[in-house]
């Protein structure tokens, strides 16, 4: 059985915790958190984050589910020289800074580390690597959605007068149907995804300043359509409470004179417990990779991909070859 | 340069030399033949197969692009003694006993070798995979077409009277929209796929026994509702003389209470020249595993999907993480 430890006890955290106890190869050592572990109510027994000093030899794998904005650039590196570890870790821009830090923390412990491994960065990058590979001649095309942006929905709540909101990033469904239909199109931010808010505002009389304000902001909302809507906030809890999100690569290419389509997708009805249950899967490798004495970071790309799975590599050659 | 040569010139070996040939990091060798080399036209040098004794010194990896039906089972093993070698072994039941003989003779050659590195088996089975260790509670869902069976057409064209024959595998739409919505249904062979053959027959006295020939056909169309039509010469040559192909693989999972829908498809213009495309790609992973010295065999789910590009992994990480 390989041994478990999750650190951070939020969504992720929890959707982690399902999964692991799902896995049948895997056992759940405890989960770790900065909070006071007496309020915390959970299956497994809760720690404080300190006691994973005295840890070292019971877990063999931590699954880090903290925050990229804050938490995972100093948490995987600290934790990296001690334990194999997973992470999330999701600002694409700081992932090559991300893998030198957690790489050299983890070459120092012999230990392994699989960064930036959920869905996108994750899978999706996988499928952008894979589609590439097999059509050398063509474009790739990645549409989020329909789906929670935690960073637009975090931006509309601090706008002053907003007691709530939730922003669903969609994909342009024409947009969609031009890429699959092989036409190879060029398009503009704001012609693959709409923005559509849903926001909770303290006085009706503020509406049309935070919907300007919401629709005017740079780099946010600026440069797509914007939709924003005003509601109560019972209405806001009955509707808005969950976090489904999703989204496609699709590589359009060709051969020769013959077209060809390449496309993924996910639709996810919670989108934290999706990415747990990548985190595990990759938290199996990491186990696997440090007992055959490969250490140091790697991304989902390095990673064999029957490491994930259950089932030995012959089984797998056997059934799903 | 990785130095190829490709042996075989039918229809998958036109569509290697033309990868190959678009690759920036590879040089075509050469072409190898059964045929006498004189009689083919190829925009490269064609060489008797019995050439290859003495290229050994001149091709870090050979494409086979025989049929798995005949060619592969002996020439894979053959060859893998003395060059890194790919193919596209499809004949699921037999890979482990393939893979088995290939790994054999590339482990005393000190060679590498990835087998069975086309579609189905190869990408799909990399989606099945990925897809059951993401969600493990669920069922994987694999639709083929809409798409020409060379197995069913041989059949079909097998049957007296009949001069030419295509047949297309379509996979019925109702069954994959049952699949996305999380039904979860258990589907009879009938109800996920249909059959449809195009025939020109000798005379149209026969047509009708030719037709219930094919219907009660066991294995390959008793279970499965079929429609025969038959066509002129003419027509069949105008309208049914392209190899598409592709297919869907779903998997609907879910986590606690959750849905989640996994769901990757290929639509192919030209059969043969995607899956040469592949068997390319693969073919620069078993130079650069020959290069670091893990020989032996392995299919898709055991390379690394990095080694697959033309990019580093450090511009990988940098740009499609």
């Amino acid at each position: 059985m390989i041994r478990v430890g999750i650190c951070g006890y939020g969504n992720l955290g929890r959707g982690a915790e399902f999964a692991v106890s799902a896995a049948p190869d895997m056992k759940l050592v405890g989960i770790f958190t900065r909070r006071d572990p007496s309020i915390i109510s959970a299956n497994h027994t809760v720690y404080h984050i300190d006691e994973l000093n005295h840890m070292v030899d019971h877990i063999d794998v931590l699954i880090l589910c903290g925050g990229s904005a804050t938490d995972l650039m100093t948490q995987s590196p600290k934790f990296a020289s001690k334990f194999n570890i997973v992470d999330s870790f999701d600002n694409h821009n700081r992932i090559p800074e991300h893998f030198a830090n957690v790489n050299q923390a983890a070459m120092q412990g012999k230990k392994t580390a699989i960064i930036s491994s959920g869905w996108d960065p994750g899978i999706f990058s996988l499928q952008r690597v894979f589609s590439e590979a097999f059509l050398p001649q063509g474009e790739t095309y990645t549409f989020w959605g329909k789906g929670v942006s935690q960073g637009h929905s975090d931006a509309v709540r601090r706008i002053p007068g907003v007691i709530d909101a939730v922003q669903y990033t969609i994909p342009i469904e024409t947009a969609i149907a031009q890429v699959r239909n092989g036409e190879l199109p060029h398009l503009s931010t704001r012609e693959k995804h709409l923005r559509v808010c849903y926001v909770v505002a303290e006085d009706p009389n503020q509406e049309s300043r935070i919907r300007e304000e919401i629709e005017t902001m740079p780099d946010y909302f600026q440069p797509y359509d914007t939709e924003v809507h005003f509601l109560s906030q019972e209405e806001f809890n009955r509707d808005h409470k969950t976090a489904p999100h999703g989204g496609f690569v699709i590589r359009s290419g060709s051969t020769t004179s013959h077209r060809h389509i390449y496309e993924f997708s996910l639709q996810l009805d919670s989108n934290p417990e999706f990415t747990a249950s990548v985190l595990v899967a990759y938290a199996r490798a990491a186990k696997r990779l440090n007992d055959v004495g490969t250490f140091g970071a790697s991304t989902v790309l390095e990673i064999p991909p029957y490491l994930l799975s259950t089932k030995s590599i012959d089984e797998l050659r056997k059934v799903d070859l």
